[in-house]
This record gives structure tokens, sequence and C-alpha cells, in this order.
């Protein structure tokens, strides 16, 4: 298979790769602050091995059509969050492992207010904002020494589409 | 004193309530994602007692001035950070505790691409996002039983200002 369709992300679709942390569709778990904000409690399953939790940010290039995809890569230490701070959607191409490969992989377009957790040790691609100018994410993962990343490289490239 | 001048944050006026978790202004630690991507790495002092890290969301009504202040909370078992995901900026009111009770009380404005991750036992308001519509926030704060939550409420309110 050398061409991926690319799918609106839902809950349902994501959650065999990751959580998605959106508010869209649901009714707060509670409400605070005198009933004037909503919590949604408790919406990623963070995993962090031989480290800590932290907050980083980054910083990326956006990118545009055609999608290329070369690599996959996966944390085997920790989950991956990805929070969008400036409003840039982005493309999220994410697989299960099958012995150390790729395998049912995924392609999603994630929209500028919803953010994600990748599950430690699932593949996904590098960050992919799409659009213009600079965009910026804050990232909750694993803080900590230890090899945290392997890449798979394809024998092709993988060529990412979007459905009419 | 029953007015406060808000100011825009810096990390220095900041520091001695917790961390401004921001880009701009610095180079990032890493470059990752073939030079395309440039990581700031591990801005915040995540501090849990007695539970685990997690990641909610606040979904809250927007404010406009005037600001009134009546009221301060901290949590003692967990510092807090709150991620702007819609660009949304907002008014942080802080406080250091001297013995149960809030002192060199701080007023700042904070953009809407830029997040704060505020100490533990750190006196603050209720989340204010400034502007119109709905305001959302990723919240990456202390999951757990326990009591988290202590509230002082001022004998007058405090009126917050703005510079000319």
């Amino acid at each position: 298979m050398h061409r991926l369709e690319a799918h609106r992300i839902t809950q349902a679709a994501f959650a065999r790769f990751g959580d998605l942390i959106a508010a869209s569709g649901a009714a707060p778990d509670l409400l605070i602050n005198q009933g004037r904000c909503g919590r949604f409690h408790d919406l990623a399953a963070l995993d962090i091995i031989g480290g800590r939790a932290g907050i980083s940010l980054f910083q990326s290039e956006t990118f545009q059509p055609p999608f290329r995809i070369e690599m996959l890569e996966r944390h085997p230490l920790g989950s991956q969050a990805f929070i969008p701070l400036n409003g840039t959607p982005y493309l999220l191409i994410v697989a299960e492992d099958r012995g150390g490969v790729p395998a049912e992989m995924r392609a999603f377009t994630v929209a500028g207010d919803q953010a994600v957790n990748i599950h430690r040790d699932i593949w996904h691609g590098v960050l992919t904002p799409i659009g213009e100018g600079t965009a910026l994410y804050a990232v909750i993962d694993r803080i900590g020494e230890g090899r945290n990343l392997q890449e798979h490289w394809f024998d092709a490239p993988l060529d990412v589409t979007f459905p009419a």
C-alpha cells in the first residue's frame, strides 16, 4: 500500500492508537468556577517509564500538500501528547506495532483546537502542522535519560490522500 | 490595597509564582524533525503529591473588564498548568502564601499562545479568559483523591486595573 487516505479524527477511530483530547459533543464531567467553567476530566492516559512527565514546546514549520511519508517513529518509554497553542491543524499518521514494524497504519486530520495523546510504542509521523507560517504546540512527554526513540524508514514513500 | 494593576507577563516577574511556558525570544534547546522543528525542553516544574499528572480540558465563559476579584484559591497537592487551545488571552492573578493568607499579589495578562504552570500552594484566581465566546484550555494537574482545594475570600473585592 503506497497510498493512505486521511480522515477527520474521531475518538472511536483513534482509540487504538491514543486519546483524542477534545471538548466537542460531550457534557463536562464537572462544573467549576461558580458554573462558568466546565471541566472535562482526565482525558489522556499518560504512560511514562523510568522518567517523569514534563511540558515542552515544539515550534515547527508548517507543511502543505502533497504529504509524503518516508518514516515513522515511536517512543518505547513514554506516551506523547500534542496540544496546539496557536490553532494550527495537523496531519497525524499512526500505526500499531507488529514485531517492530508499523501495521494498521491510519492518517487523521486534527483541528487546531484538538489535542491528542499518542500512546507509548505507537508508531507515528513527525509533527506535521498544516497551513502557513510557524506552528506552536505544547508537548507532554517523558523527561529523562535513555533511548526513547525508534525510527522505521519505508522502502518506498507513502502518499497521503484526502477524500474529495 | 483594593486595586491591582495588571501587566504583561514575563518569565522574570512570574518566576516566584510559576513557569511561563512560551517560545518567544529564545532559541530552541534542540532541533528535531530534520531541522524543521525546534524543541523548547522541559519548561515547567510539575509537582504532584500523592496522585498523578493528567490532562483535562477547561471550557470556560469569557470575561470583559471591569475585573473584580473576590476570591483566590490554591492547590496544596499539586501544580496546575493552563495551555490555551483556541488562542484566548487570559488574566492571571497570583499570590504567595504567608501563613495561609495570600501575599505579594500580582496581576498578569497572558497571550493566547502562552501557557503557564502555577506552582503548588501558590494562590491564584479562577480561570479568567478575556474576550468573547467560549474559551478552551488544556489543564495539566493532579488526578487523585484528597483535599486539593483551598479558598481565600477577601473582605472587600479587589479591582484589577490596566495601565493606560
